[in-house]
């Protein structure tokens, strides 16, 4: 990893070859000013390469002569080795002296499982996936020897691979019999083990040897975005990724909406195609990038919250959303593909990771199988965020579970300029204490067009921490700065000025922003402190903090702390398990004793309905400050303010 | 049941209620002249009822004063009470006397299996269907107890009946959610066992307590017919009845080519939506007749041969015509109704009672269930003839079959005035030895159409008691009669004139149709001799035969030995056990034991393959004589003969 040392901050950052610099310094806590999000339309990130090669894109903003001096834009030049940058005056805009001394995120926030851990995640589990693809070879019939095809193929499949008892598949019967003939009798046939009290299934029979060719998708489908992994079953090796925004965020952008389209006249069924159509055009993609073909994938694990596993299977979500939030099943039952609209080979079956209760689901049952919670000596906090906070606590002896509704703030909604995690969402911000200005980034480096969960905690924290907003979340008004104005009589930041904005509107986060923020951020941290308090347990028993999903992929852990989202934990003990939702339905892909963790997650986890928890109300309350009514809890954050 | 005395031959013959007078000559062996086969249109089978009273129609035959006198049309006449009656010398055409020296068949034809001794059959198994319906109350979820419905209704099959461990269908969660709500969560919960190494399978929910309400359909697919019984599953008592031609019949009236219509563009499901046109017609009727709602019927049991269990399920019947003769499964898997096209309720199954080979079916399977063979200590000959002859020699220990491809004769193919056993069809025939006049009676008793299986058999028998053929099937040209012909150089018999026939063309039997029906019966007898040469028994060893099909209702166990289809067994010996197909399908109903037993039967059953039988065909060529090259064989048809 190539490492960048920052004058004249003298700081250091290892980054990822293909970084761009303006992200490495946000990430060495380096001031550069950026007001177009990393979109190099604005000309003021330039930095000088003092040492070494970089890769810059040539920019109309500079000029020979500054080229020649080494001046790069910082947001469209990419590192690849060891080198060092000046941040001239011009772009640090004031003193970066504060960020010396402020807590750096990069030493400390932890990191994703890496792939190495992945790997070790599976090696757990042998290979073994609930599908076998067996090569037969069978003798032609004649008039002595004149079973039927099935009787056959049984008995070889019995003397050449030890398998006699399986049910069929009436599908495979129908082809059966021009098929063993036209493969001269040469075949590969696909068992299914549903495990459990089911029993063994020939769901496919395909000409030749095709045993090298075993391969399954692992799907997550979340409310917004779906992803699909085709994984070899042989090897264990990922062969293609895609994702995609579920097609259903047309009828709503969150759980709850999606259940009051489901009510409407063929809402549900919509809803489902929808999802299915997203999936579909997923495999497409899939198959594409990895060359293998459509005939060759037997199997399909799925996850998604409760809501995403009813309408995915076509059962309605109606009764989980009124008290008290029954879902109809939470073991759903193995489906054929053709069932649910998906245009994979016949006979091929999806199974949905099993969900705890309404609003626990599926996605959270695969993350504790994919991130080893289940198995883990330590004490775990499992946090998957998204509209709904899903939080468990637990280790291999027990595990307890509860879910707030968050509310959308972290996904775009009820926040003036929020907006999901796509292209040109403010993800990244830093606020210079003295001058008050922000460095912003954006995903995919372009012009800012609003803020999404991880920018708005950082905009949050980085306004609390140097003094503009005050533990209410009001502004302090006695500070006379352009970012900050009073609108028909409601007070705003000004984030990015209408000039360098997409919307060539100024993207500003307003005081009714941040009552909407913190009670999402209160709810979540009164889950996880009831959580403990059920338990009995303080917030220092806590050995490990995981956090899914795809909201956790820049959250700056220190920022969540300085909010009060999460509670104060060293952030040593925080890792990122990314989508931990699809890591669990690979491994149920590739391993049945994998798939029986995954019940024996769901059926052992507690589930803690937090409407009527006595103590959640109380918690909640007192967590609507930032960081919370007990400073005391915060002493880092508390530390961290003196600074400013 | 009403006794008939006929005068002058002073024959007594017992009758069931509402039989025909013309029927009961018959079936004493007292000639009647009719020439319309029934249909009152001659007027020749004029009789004087002497003593009782009789059902007669009035008839535009007889004057004011033959009515006066007791005269009625035997074939318009119905009897209810003993009776006596005198036929007159204008109806007997000849002398009876002959008749009195016959071996009458209503005395020692046996008999079909009574209704108390199907009810006994049923005994043997209790009543203990695959299907369970269970009335279920819940208590309604709340905060505290808040699992999944599926859950909770888990946990209370459990409490209230000890059910826990089941699968569940797709489709029955899909509508459980609101089911629950709407009844009040008071339920019926229909269960299958589906047995084996299947786990049980919640397939349907219901409103209320509709365990009174259990219903299920034992089906016969029959090449040329289909039976469905409705079957209340709480009793064991069949419910109301149907039948109708297999539409497919338009595709081809036998096996073969309907195994050719499916080798045509879509041919094979054209052939599938067929079948189960005419079963969800019967399925239709059945409901009306029994004003049961469709939504209790919960399962259905079919019984067909190979090829109809193939069509039906949509499995291409190809391999099973071509050497050697392969179908693609013995043991078909159990299939959802919706997947075979039938209007039966979401959930329900159709099991199809397994085959044993190609050419000897379920329909076998479920007769030698249904007619107890398996079961026997007797050693029994089990025959079901159609276009194919199925035949298994056995008892409780052993059981061995064949077929053999009896050709379409008795089912009105390759016969020149052949025909189904439909109205209009001549079913029963004699001839007067003096006059060679004949008698005929017609199915539905209709004018004349043609000739079906039991009245080709009858018409052979006959022609050859009475000298007409010899035993190679040649007309003795010296014998002149209007009756006896030549046309285009081949010999024939004129049954009915083209004056008193329904096709006004004179209906015949020819050398030609002679020659068919003796392979027919040659092929039939050999199968059996084979299977008792491959024991090394004798025919002597045989203490019961038992034939099944719709052929069998009006066969002359007399007529069949002296013509040779079958060898000479004492009749006390036979039984006609009707549609033993259907018979065995409502047993399997009935009883998971009984489908324990079919499956048994499938696998312990031997099956000879006649076509590579060395015995096969030198037994087929000895017995292309009338009654056999070896007379010695059938000493009472050589009895009878010489009466002549």
């Amino acid at each position: 990893m190539p490492k960048i040392l920052f004058y004249p901050d003298n700081r250091v950052v290892e980054v990822e070859k293909g970084e761009s610099l303006i992200r490495a310094a946000m990430l060495a806590g380096v001031h550069i000013n950026a007001s177009c999000g990393g979109s190099s339309t604005c000309g003021k990130c330039r930095v000088i390469i003092e040492n070494g090669k970089v890769n810059a894109r040539p920019s109309a903003k500079l000029s020979a002569d500054e080229v020649s001096q080494g001046y790069v834009l910082a947001c469209t030049t990419t590192v690849d080795e060891d080198i060092e940058v000046r941040i001239p005056i011009e772009s640090q805009m004031g003193d970066s002296r504060v960020a010396l001394e402020r807590e750096l995120e990069t030493v400390t926030h932890g990191g994703f499982l890496s792939a190495k851990s992945l790997v070790d995640l599976i090696g757990e589990f042998n290979i073994n996936p609930a599908t076998q693809r067996l090569y037969v070879e069978l003798p032609p019939p004649n008039l002595e020897d004149n079973v039927s095809d099935l009787e056959r193929l049984r008995r070889e499949l019995n003397r050449q691979h030890g398998i006699s008892n399986f049910q069929v598949d009436i599908s495979v019967l129908r082809g059966m019999g021009a098929l063993l003939r036209e493969a001269d009798w040469k075949i590969t046939a696909t068992i299914l083990s549903l495990g459990g009290s089911e029993c063994d299934r020939l769901i496919r029979i395909d000409k030749g040897d095709r045993t090298d060719k075993h391969y399954g998708l692992a799907v997550d489908i979340g409310t917004t975005s779906i992803y699909v992994e085709l994984v070899d079953l042989s090897s264990g090796e990922t062969l293609a990724k895609a994702s995609e925004y579920n097609a259903q965020v047309s009828c709503g952008e969150d759980i709850i909406s999606r259940i009051v389209y489901s009510l409407k006249e063929n809402g549900l069924a919509k809803l489902q195609e929808l999802v299915t159509e997203t999936i579909n055009k997923l495999i497409d993609r899939v198959i594409e990038k990895s060359g293998v073909e459509l005939d060759d994938i037997v199997h399909m694990v799925a996850a998604g919250n409760t809501t995403m596993t009813h309408i995915f299977l076509g059962v309605p979500p109606k009764y989980i959303r009124e008290e008290p939030y029954i879902p109809t099943a939470t073991f759903m039952p193995t489906v054929m593909a053709s069932d649910v609209g998906l245009k994979l080979p016949q006979g091929t079956r999806v199974y949905t990771v099993p969900s705890r209760a309404s609003y626990v689901g599926g996605d959270i049952t695969a993350g504790l199988l994919g991130s080893g919670v289940y198995r883990s000596e330590k004490l775990t906090l499992y946090i998957d965020v998204g509209t709904n906070g899903e939080m468990v606590l637990g280790n291999s002896d027990w595990l307890l579970s509860c879910s707030c509704s968050a509310g959308p703030a972290f996904e775009g909604g009820s926040i003036k300029n929020g907006m999901r995690a796509t292209k040109g969402a403010i993800e990244q911000v830093r606020i210079n204490p003295k001058t008050l200005e922000p460095m912003i980034l954006t995903i995919g480096q372009a012009r800012p067009r609003g803020i999404c969960g991880s920018g708005l905690i950082d905009t949050v924290a980085e306004l609390f921490l140097t003094g503009v907003i005050n533990e209410k979340g009001r502004f302090n008004t006695e500070i006379d700065h352009p970012r900050i104005r009073e609108v028909d009589g409601q007070a705003e930041y000004v984030l990015v000025w209408a000039a360098d904005s997409a919307t060539k509107r100024d993207i500003v986060i307003t005081e009714a922003d941040l009552d909407n923020l913190i009670r999402t951020k209160g709810a979540i941290y009164a889950g996880i402190t009831t959580l403990l308090d059920s338990m009995q347990m303080q917030v220092e028993a806590i050995e490990e903090v995981l956090i899914a999903g795809g909201f956790g992929r820049y959250l700056q852990i220190d920022q969540a702390m300085t909010i009060g989202l999460l509670p104060e934990i060293d952030p040593g003990k925080v890792k990122y398990v990314g989508n931990g939702s699809l890591l669990g339905s690979r491994l149920i892909l590739l391993s049945k004793e994998a798939k029986d963790v995954a019940t024996e997650i769901a059926q052992k986890m507690t589930y803690l309905e937090l409407s009527t928890h006595a103590g959640f109300m109380d918690s909640y309350v007192s967590a609507l400050f930032l960081p919370h009514t007990d400073r005391d809890t915060f002493p880092t954050v508390m530390k961290r303010m003196k600074v400013y």
